[in-house]
């Protein structure tokens, strides 16, 4: 049944069987949150070979980046669909890795990444999706959000020290329901932008604890990673399964169909890029990506522009 | 006196004459304004040899990327630096596939690409620097400018019209010195960057009149393209000797050692974007870009993290 397709490489030798990737990719999609556990998904490539840093790997990654790029040059150029891709995770799990691998390679001018740190004074003066609303992305254009309005239900259901500091009126912090409330906000918004013409496209990187920890390491040991190491990731680490939690119950209630989630197993570096491009290809291939057609007046306008610039 | 280096390929066989480029790059680079004339500029590539679509552009092209994202991957870490590329030119010189080849390949995580456009009613509603200070790059970051705050003093110089329309108060829109002063502001601002840590790169990209015609008649003939030509290119086209004499002007008087301007030669693709990498990578090259160094201290709590780790 497995159908292998040809993977153009350097050498345009290799075949892969992206098939199985493209089914495996379609296990990890979630558009109904109920029942929903990370648990239940694996954090290690599933497939039954190994997919590294190898040939394959990248010849896999370098296709899957060639036919985005084409297909964002239509979004573009059509300026009608926007597209929003958001990224979360643990700490370490590859948010920023998994950006660099499989965005370079795309038109920097229609893709914006934002990258959503510790909120500003004035951030916190607002809504808490005030700041995202902001960045969202112009039509024809890819926004990616590193982070996002989802650790309004992350980190800080998990640290309820951020809530008590926030600019709210104490009914609303006090509320025993204020996270199933963010997430129907966050739900009702989305299906707002979708509605909108905006696909909406939310990447979970799922990685395991001993995965993170050999992660962790590396970054203190190699002298060019160290920048990346914070202190306090160990003590979002103790937090683990608070964390594990707070997904669980952010995912349960907005996987939607109109915004699904992606649950990608994250412990193997060369896999997670993979499938991410893989299911960004999935999901652009439901928009009619095509460039603009010229309508009837504007050719005669352009053979006349013709004329004129050949009689020069 | 020629050094041959080796640049990397897909066979890493080829040898190409970078010296001689970054040599002709160097000769593009006006840093002193006084009797700037774009006619005293090729437009074509000068170089001895051709250096169009063939497996030696390609190669230079790539390696060049290869070593701005290195760069570019030590500014974010650093989180210093901010870098300003501005790109102007007459339409179908190349600013948006300059962009795309020379930037693709580049962590979109640390690069944002702002094309502006006709101004909006709010933008009109504020000074004339305005929305580009909105756009300009955090520190970390670089940020490419597709036109830019020089739009002022070329479009609107060539189109009264534009200027009458202008929000201004009657006595600035009837002063005959309105252009000289933007550009004063212009070097002001650029200056106040500078001195704030931005690194300022300019370029022009310096198409002829001939090659603009088969650019323009290549839009019209290739479906693809079609959406890329505007009927007004033609109108601007009839300015064109009035646009040189604005950039002439222009130029001029905005051209610093801190804020450089670039005169590439446009007529050849693939010699232009070799040109901008080796360009952008000279200016980068005099940052002092480093991956920041552990002190005693972060090594100490670094040591303390690994034992904490280790011992799980």
């Amino acid at each position: 049944m497995a159908k292998k397709s040809k993977i153009r490489t350097e050498a345009d030798v290799l075949a892969i069987d992206t098939e199985e990737l493209d089914r495996l990719v379609k296990s990890f999609r979630v558009t109904d949150g109920e029942g929903f556990d990370p648990d239940d998904y694996p954090t290690r490539n599933p497939m039954g070979k190994a997919l590294d840093e190898r040939a394959e790997a990248k010849a896999l990654l370098s296709d899957g980046i060639a036919q985005l790029s084409k297909l964002q040059e239509k979004l573009y150029a059509q300026d009608k669909w926007s597209v929003l891709v958001i990224f979360q995770a643990m700490d370490a799990a590859g948010k920023d890795s998994t950006i660099k691998h499989v965005l370079s390679g795309i038109n920097p001018q229609g893709c914006e990444v934002t990258p959503f740190k510790r909120p500003s004074d004035e951030e916190l003066s607002h809504d808490f999706l005030w700041r995202c609303l902001r960045r969202l992305p112009e039509r024809g254009r890819i926004g990616i959000f590193n982070r996002s309005h989802y650790e309004e239900v992350l980190v800080v259901r998990v640290h309820p020290e951020i809530l008590a500091a926030q600019h709210l009126p104490d009914e609303i912090k006090k509320d025993d329901e204020i996270f199933d409330k963010r997430l129907k906000d966050i739900r009702h918004f989305e299906n707002y932008l979708a509605r909108n013409g905006t696909k909406i496209i939310k990447f979970f990187l799922h990685v395991s604890k001993d995965e993170q920890k050999k992660r962790l390491l590396s970054r203190l040991d190699e002298p060019d990673k160290n920048w990346k190491f914070e202190l306090g990731d160990l003590k979002e680490r103790a937090l683990w399964d608070d964390y594990q939690k707070a997904y669980k119950h952010a995912i349960r209630e907005t996987a939607t169909k109109k915004a699904p989630w992606y649950v990608i197993p994250a412990d193997d570096k060369w896999f997670m890029r993979a499938a991410v491009v893989r299911a960004l290809l999935k999901e652009l291939n439901t928009l009619d990506l095509e460039f603009p057609e010229v309508s009837k007046s504007e050719r005669a306008a352009f053979a006349e522009a013709r004329k004129q610039l050949e009689s020069e």
